[in-house]
């Protein structure tokens, strides 16, 4: 049986990891498939280089062309990163009928539905399980494993990096500082965090996952997202102590027709099983109409859980190109997507204040939140070092965003309001 | 498009669910499988019967004939129960050239290799998800999401029904008695539960996904299974003591190209993913050679749950149909199935001793488990209420069975052991 040829965009620790399990795991695959699978030309920058993976160098090109024109590779797997240079090798690939699997979230969020469009026109296939949470099969879950029922919400905590960070600073009482320089340290974070610890990397991951899920195009544009740059270690703390454990969240919700995708720090019951999702590992959890709560964890990065995501779609668009049904594998949306504005918003809200401690405050604060209709469920109130001022900590029902925003507007305007010190969103409570 | 037409044996709770999100999702199911999807005949025990779910009477029969023989009917679904009987009527529905999907654990575990075999023989598809811990897709996950890799542990909470009354004696300190009543009284156990708590039901999904997971034909007799009706309060606060949660556990190990699956109520650490999986919810944990730790999260039975499953597996079945792809989707077993032997399976244990409070008498038990080359992890002793007895607790590095059960046959041959009180196996420690 003749062997099927893969053109591989790119040998970094992903790439490496993906030569390495089709190298060592040619007995499964080929159970599997039925053929072998070769890795027949690799684009790299310097085929010079060092690497951890010993390659034929007589494999390694740094000319695109030479994997784009060469008729006998039949499948592109992209592991380069990159947004537009990128799209334009996929777009050539996808018109010379070749199938791709790609590891690339910016990609995939940025013009995953553009790139859909061009696999679906060609009758080629475009996989990317490992764009979010490598190591978790979320993509495949959403789309066959609940594909008779109705997803009204998803969270997921995709960014390992921030997991990590909020994990140490919530156990070990740390600084975001310091902790974000021990993560950096041992290869947790980035030198440059800023698309990790301000959410954008998140915020890519839910646009995939809700697209998806709810059958929308739901771009990057559509996500707000909120990183966890000015988090203390005082909320994590009062977060605790009410109960509730921080997570920087991704939360996609479906009422009625109308969707809202975002990712922000966000407070959880910490007897919910996301709370319990630490250090660098991910979860998403689904809850599906008919299902209930289900929830998908592991590792959300690192190189073998990527490569093995990567290898997994390898092996669907073989076995589709063996059936001879390559392009009919994702659906296209099936929905208009249509946002939720602020109003139609709702959740809990987590909020801490620093107040003059003089005789009738609270009564005023409580009247200004009833005036919005708004409640509480959880106060706390504790006398602060420096005199005359209190803390005053908030968890409240139910509440729009916008009356919330309301809200917060005005009471900044109060005299006796001397600090708005933080707000969260509280997610999680049941069946939601 | 012609509508594609669904014969369903068995209208219990499962099959009104089947019933019902046909029905509601067929917008949904038509958007994804390009055509109508209708029930057409339903086999019952009694067209008479009064039922939760409305449905036309002239739908119901009582004569397998009238969907086995009905050439229209181009898929079974299987949600009777039942074993011998139901066999025969999916052979027979095979050998007419329908595809089924049964929720059936108990047939698949006995019968499974048999059927698939049939299947396979006859170009038809035999989906089964439904039959393992309904609201997770793991045998999905098995087979296509870590396609890639090596699985070589797979731990399952999958019986609710046992997990249900281990979280309640935990959290309320209660027995199992009396827990087991209250949970018939809930409708979480049977007024039979024999099939629970004895393991049986938990063994049975342990063989299914064990077959899928390690890729050969794994037996329900293969599967040493022990329950909870033993387990007391005491063994669960000692096992908090020791910062353990106690599971019923299913637990498929391969080393190298040999297997060990069991059932039997086991000790976590209580950081351990699967230690905070909680009340009904089931959950699987599967360790991959380049995946790592990875779990799926959801609710194990109950009639929704079950029946989204099954029409998952419907739309795989009929996508399948209409890509005129049947019979090729779970592939046939890779490996010959080698079972270890007791000196080949290795684990910590729990162990829980009545003594007499002798002098030397801890330093006679450490010598005996010396003798057999078995260390201690952790050990507590403490004076029991009875004059002149202690309890002693130990946990115990890796050890071989046979190695612990020769220490605990000799154990109850001391004179100064007043009573061997409990043993459990300890699992869960870092990748493993």
């Amino acid at each position: 049986m003749q062997a099927i040829s893969v053109g591989l965009l790119g040998l970094g620790t992903v790439g490496s990891g993906v030569v390495r399990i089709i190298e060592n795991h040619q007995d499964k695959l080929m159970h599997q498939v039925g053929c072998p699978i070769k890795v027949k030309k690799i684009l790299v920058q310097d085929v010079e280089k060092e690497r951890s993976v010993k390659v034929d160098p007589s494999l390694l090109t740094v000319n695109p062309a030479d994997i784009m024109e060469d008729p006998e590779i039949e499948v592109v797997i992209e592991v380069m990163g990159g947004i537009e240079d990128t799209r334009e090798h996929l777009i050539q690939a996808l018109r010379s009928k070749k199938n791709i699997v790609t590891a690339n979230k910016d990609l995939m969020a940025v013009h995953g539905s553009e790139l859909l469009t061009v696999a679906n026109e060609n009758g080629c296939d475009l996989f990317f399980e490992a764009s979010v949470a490598g190591g978790i099969p979320i993509l495949r879950s959403l789309v066959d494993g609940l594909a008779s029922d109705r997803i009204t919400k998803m969270m997921g905590i995709v960014n390992g990096t921030t997991n990590y960070i909020l994990t140490k600073m919530s156990q070990e009482g740390l600084a975001y500082d310091s902790v974000l320089k021990e993560a950096q340290q041992l290869g947790y974070a980035e030198a440059n965090p800023a698309s990790d610890v301000e959410g954008l990397d998140a915020a890519r991951k839910m646009a995939i996952m809700a697209s998806l899920g709810f059958s929308m195009k739901i771009d990057l544009d559509d996500v707000k997202f909120k990183g966890i740059t000015t988090v203390t270690e005082e909320d994590l703390q009062y977060g605790k102590q009410l109960g509730y454990t921080m997570k920087l969240l991704g939360i996609a919700v479906l009422d009625g027709d109308k969707v809202e995708v975002c990712v922000e720090p966000a407070l959880l019951p910490s007897t919910h099983p996301l709370a319990s999702v630490n250090n660098e590992y991910n979860a998403v959890y689904v809850y599906g109409e008919a299902v209930g709560e289900t929830m998908f964890y592991g590792p959300g990065a690192g190189s073998l859980p990527t490569a093995t995501a990567v290898v997994s779609d390898l092996v669907g668009v073989v076995k589709n190109m063996r059936l001879g049904v390559n392009g009919s594998s994702f659906v296209t949306p099936q929905y208009e997507k249509q946002l939720k504005d602020d109003g139609e918003v709702n959740s809990k809200h987590f909020l801490r204040l620093h107040v003059h401690d003089e005789v009738g405050v609270f009564s005023k604060i409580t009247s200004l939140f009833a005036s919005h209709n708004v409640s509480f469920e959880k106060i706390l109130q504790m006398p602060l070092k420096e005199k005359e001022l209190a803390e005053i900590v908030v968890v409240t029902h139910q509440a729009s965003l916008k009356d919330y925003q309301d809200i917060l507007m005005e009471l900044r305007d109060l005299k006796f309001v001397k600090d708005v010190k933080s707000s969260y969103r509280v997610e999680g409570s049941v069946g939601a």
